[in-house]
């Protein structure tokens, strides 16, 4: 196939985010006498401070920091949102709980469908989670990456253009050669405008009442079901 | 077992850059009419002018570039210092050849080394070449690595502090839960002065003549005969 890199959003796309927080965050409740609340409707509050507090880094208003700082920070917030005071838990154990986005599972198609484009390309993912935050959920999942790549390699969340273009230059390969494999219409649109070859695969990351990237907006070079439907499209 | 990661020294302990790298010089010159040339001879020029050229990067006179731009330059270099004039030769041709930097053969105890020692830890390289360098000798030798690491995430060259320290840092991990395995005496050194664990594993990397590096020059926390061995040691 003419693209020699096939890169990969990974939550929501590779990983199913939602009832992996929400599972973590259950047992933390569960052990801290707050049953009664929602642990879906905590993730996703959790989830919903994702875009604004990167959007501090991409607009240049603070230093880059990796995804774990900014989770750890959210945390503390949406905890408060929910009126439960931080403070009243061991920052270990806080710590802990963060790390809920290390222990994400993939959708059941991820791993037999990047097994088959890594004997046709190099995979890697193209996240806005740091190193070890992709690292830990590889090694768990058994994800089996060429390298990590994103945004602790190009000091850039997406979708800003550097988060791309640094990528193509690690890779040293043109844009052209490159495939952005996402669930997110936003992010194949900024990796087209970047020259990328973009595959759209639709999930339902937000549960059943998600109302967003249900179907692709443009004409995306490749719209796969899976990934076992997208290596069929890229390496047949 | 305490190390949480492992990461590894690649040229000369992981995988065997003279007789790659000879092989490689070898075809060209054979295509070139360069036949009664020493293979090996270019190929330690070539390695000669590794030291010096990283030098100008960590002393700061010259901003960071990648090792397959060092490389390059250095290819150049050899050249001209073999009475051979790399203007005689396609542009194509050379930064081919400056791939076979990508094309090295790790000896034959690391692929049975590193897979029992992922089962243990994180393992990586943190190498001076740059992410596609090592993407493209372990896609090629099936090295299992969990991550690469290395001068183009940390932005430095071994045996700078910076080197070992950002590693640390993408890891998320403390010193003193990180070995660093090499085959040679100074980086180890520079690495646990860093507060890293060593383990130094003797290679032949300069073939024959070698006289450097062979037995430990200090009470390395691990000394190993091979992969296998320091598998057993650090992952009994």
């Amino acid at each position: 196939m003419q693209t020699r890199a096939v890169v990969l959003d990974v939550f929501g796309t590779t990983v199913d985010w939602r009832s992996g927080v929400a599972r973590d965050v259950g047992a933390f409740f569960a052990r801290h006498d707050l049953r009664d609340r929602d642990v879906f409707a905590f993730a996703d509050a959790w989830r919903d401070r994702y875009q604004p507090a990167m959007e501090e880094v991409r607009s240049g208003r603070r230093p880059f920091v990796t995804l774990d700082v900014l989770h750890r920070e959210n945390l503390i917030a949406v905890m408060r949102d929910a009126g439960i005071d931080p403070d009243d838990f061991p920052s270990a154990e806080l710590d802990d709980l963060n790390l809920a986005w290390h222990r994400l599972d993939p959708w059941p198609d991820v791993v037999p469908g990047l097994r088959r484009l890594k004997t046709h390309a190099i995979i890697a993912p193209l996240s806005n989670g740091n190193i070890r935050l992709m690292l830990d959920i590889a090694k768990r999942a058994d994800l089996p990456w060429d390298a990590i790549l994103g945004a602790e390699v190009s000091r850039a969340y997406k979708p800003s253009p550097a988060a791309y273009l640094r990528t193509l230059d690690v890779l040293g390969l043109p844009a052209a050669h490159v495939t952005l494999v996402a669930a997110h219409n936003g992010d194949l649109a900024a990796a087209r405008a970047c020259g990328l070859r973009t595959a759209f695969v639709p999930r339902r990351e937000h549960g059943p009442g998600q109302t967003t990237d249900l179907a692709p907006a443009e004409d995306w070079d490749v719209v796969a079901r899976d990934f076992i439907d997208l290596a069929d499209r890229l390496a047949p």
